[in-house]
């Protein structure tokens, strides 16, 4: 088998000690795959099926690795199939539209499209390093998500490569087989190629950041802003213990203690821009909150650098974390964030938060080093939080997929009959269980 | 078997004269069904599909019947399942969403919503009439669709019952089955209830006409405007056709033998919309058009029932029509209207184009009396301005849905490995084939 692969993919097919590296995602490692595959054309790909399909070998697609589900993780003796060769993208300004290839990086196509005056919104946390296949696997979001939506929402036209080797060009028409293949972590088909849309710039940003004595309180006032009509482009959100690990990391003067709102404002008319954000300053206050508005963009820039600051700090305070992504309805705000802070005491782990909160998209994170505290303990507030989303009327996964990670609260968050009509969509799309398997369906 | 079901739902079963008037939709007339049911709750459609599970009887879905495309017209000896007895609204205006049955209303939820400041935006035509279970099934557009988007993309959860009489509420994540499911003519299951996303109703509209000695130059002008960053609420077009039907039924003074643009722009800063109108105005008039605007909401509402009033003067000119629902890449627009145009004077057929000029969603209408044009020259026609369409890089439905009148083009727009993959989901969903048999899928 290695020999045929060889044949068709020649040096790029990786089996020597280099496949070592395509065990992990960003949160999880698995064994090491048989070998891993570098294809450069749909071409290839449809070989690579019908060659797995024949050997009867699981496909792992995988973009970057920069996932936070475990989505990208490889089972044993499987077939990595790694798209960051795939990097075609031609551009359509006149259609505001791009057409790309599942290695193109997600951030490239704003840059591209930038001298146009247009961009590419979903904009996920790693979107420097982070492919537009991955995007697309796990239907990811980002902090501009709140006011332009997901990834999903901006997909006009898929390509892939079915289980029997074949490709299928689909605009959203019909019954949806591209948004059926959107968030299916690869376990329906090989994506080889996107059409999507792309957005005017907008002229003008504001941001400002508010400090919050309680995170609650900050909860509350997003919910209360929002309802009040406010649509910021990006409404984010840091806990008091993301706001030390920042500070330690950076020493930027931020208020230690505090819960930070970081709010943006977007659009094309300097008013109504600067109108948006005092309402969200003026709701901050009334509960409490002190505010700061940046003067300029390099001080806009100064305060979204603590945002993106978050993730390596975290990992500062303790080598390992389990990162959660739920969302819950923007009225339960308050009490979740109370709760999910209480549930972390109570079983004596440091619990970070932060996320999109526009959204009501929370990122708990569970830090822990596995020498001093016991992974089963971690594994079981993990499990805990997700019932708390799940209780107050919440999902799961705002944006980060369900991968390996989530596969067993997923159980519990679906009934049998619905689960079982899951499985028959995966039955009739690939019937030999070559795409992905052990991903995401419990 | 209609013993059992008048047991189950008393005298809302209809078996007798009345049900021939649940053969038509707006564009196709079918059989008598066997009969016509009015379901109240989700409870008695679970029972209704256990039944013709058991008897083996098509079930077809059915709103208001305003539909255009034949996806609610029966089959001989089905039952019709009219859904207009479940009207049940809820508004969670802080949420910014309403929870629907499928009888409601698309006009009623702006309506209720209106209060608190927040609107639905998908409007096809119909919506004073039209149901949302109708519009869930042929994801219905309308106007407001170039700038706001079509049903699918305003529905946060949906509710349905599949083809064991189990009833699933879903969330769009993992699988999007709810994505599946709209779209879908009632081939998947039967949507009993669905969750959707309200916005703020923007502060200011303004509106323009601009009369245009061409079709094509104002094609070519739409297309210029939007790459140049134009985001319009609404942009309609009138080919002269139109015009002049309107102008027989209205007498409201439009130019007879131009082609009439429309245009809406919307936004909370009156500056920023009437700049947006002005991009417009500037780039049609350097198309040659001459440009009215609206003083006020009352020119305004004036210039848009002019748009409103060409389905009915349409009506006056043939007894019969087909409407056309194609949507083609906005750069392509010059030259299909142009070619759609030469088609139907080489077809000797009244051909009048209007639509969503925006999308590239164009509706050509073709007028015929049966009694003096032969029905299936009328259809080759039809089939030919598809063929244009698809030449273009277009797509066989904008906003109406194939149901049984587009059946066979699809089959033409479709490679049949993509079909079967179609196929395979449908026989995963749907084993029995109980839902809406014959519709969709050629």
């Amino acid at each position: 088998m290695l020999g045929e692969l060889k044949a068709l993919l020649g040096p790029r097919v990786l089996s020597g000690p280099e496949k070592r590296v395509y065990r992990y995602d960003a949160i999880l490692v698995g064994p090491e795959p048989l070998a891993v595959v570098l294809p450069e054309s749909r071409e290839e790909v449809q070989a690579l099926v019908r060659l797995a399909r024949r050997f009867g070998l699981p496909l792992v697609p995988r973009g970057a690795g920069s996932g936070l589900s475990g989505g990208a993780v490889p089972e044993e003796g499987a077939l990595v199939v790694a798209f960051t060769r795939m990097t075609r993208l031609e551009l359509d300004p006149q259609g505001r539209t791009a057409w790309a290839e599942p290695g193109v990086t997600t951030a490239r196509i704003s840059e591209e499209a930038r001298p146009f005056g247009l961009f590419y919104p979903p904009d996920p946390a790693s979107w420097r390093t982070s492919t537009l296949g991955g995007n697309l696997g796990e239907n990811a979001g980002g902090p501009l998500c709140f006011k332009y939506g997901v990834t999903g929402d901006y997909v006009l036209e898929l390509e892939f490569v079915d289980a029997f080797g074949e490709v299928h060009r689909l605009g959203r028409q019909a019954y949806d087989l591209p948004g059926l293949l959107i968030g299916s972590e690869g376990t329906l088909g090989l994506i080889t190629g996107v059409r999507v849309r792309l957005l005017p710039l907008p002229r003008y940003r504001a941001t400002l950041m508010a400090a919050f004595p309680e995170v609650g309180a900050l909860a509350a006032a997003v919910s209360q802003a929002i309802a009040e009509g406010a649509v910021p482009a990006r409404l984010e959100f840091l806990d008091p213990t993301c706001v030390g690990a920042v500070e330690d990391y950076l020493g930027m003067g931020l208020p230690r203690g505090d819960a930070l709102l970081l709010a943006e404002t977007d659009g094309d008319d300097l008013e109504v821009v600067q109108e948006e954000l005092s309402l969200v300053e003026e709701t901050a206050a009334s509960f409490g909150a002190r505010v700061q508005k940046a003067r300029d963009e390099k001080e806009a820039e100064a305060l979204w650098r603590a945002r993106r600051a978050v993730s390596p700090a975290l990992g500062r305070i303790r080598p390992k974390r389990v990162n959660e992504d739920i969302a819950v309805p923007r009225s339960a705000l308050p009490q979740v964030v109370r709760e999910i802070q209480a549930l972390g005491k109570a079983y004596g782990l440091i619990v970070a938060q932060f996320g999109h909160i526009g959204d009501g998209n929370l990122h708990p994170n569970i830090l822990f080093d596995p020498g001093r505290e016991p992974e089963e303990k971690v594994w079981e507030l993990a499990h805990e939080i997700a019932r708390v989303a799940l209780r107050h009327g919440g999902v799961l996964s705002g944006e980060h997929g369900i991968g390996l990670m989530k596969k067993a609260f997923l159980a519990e968050a679906m009934d049998p009959d619905t689960l079982e009509a899951l499985w028959a969509v995966k039955g009739a799309l690939d019937p030999g269980g070559v795409f992905n398997p052990g991903k995401l369906l419990p």
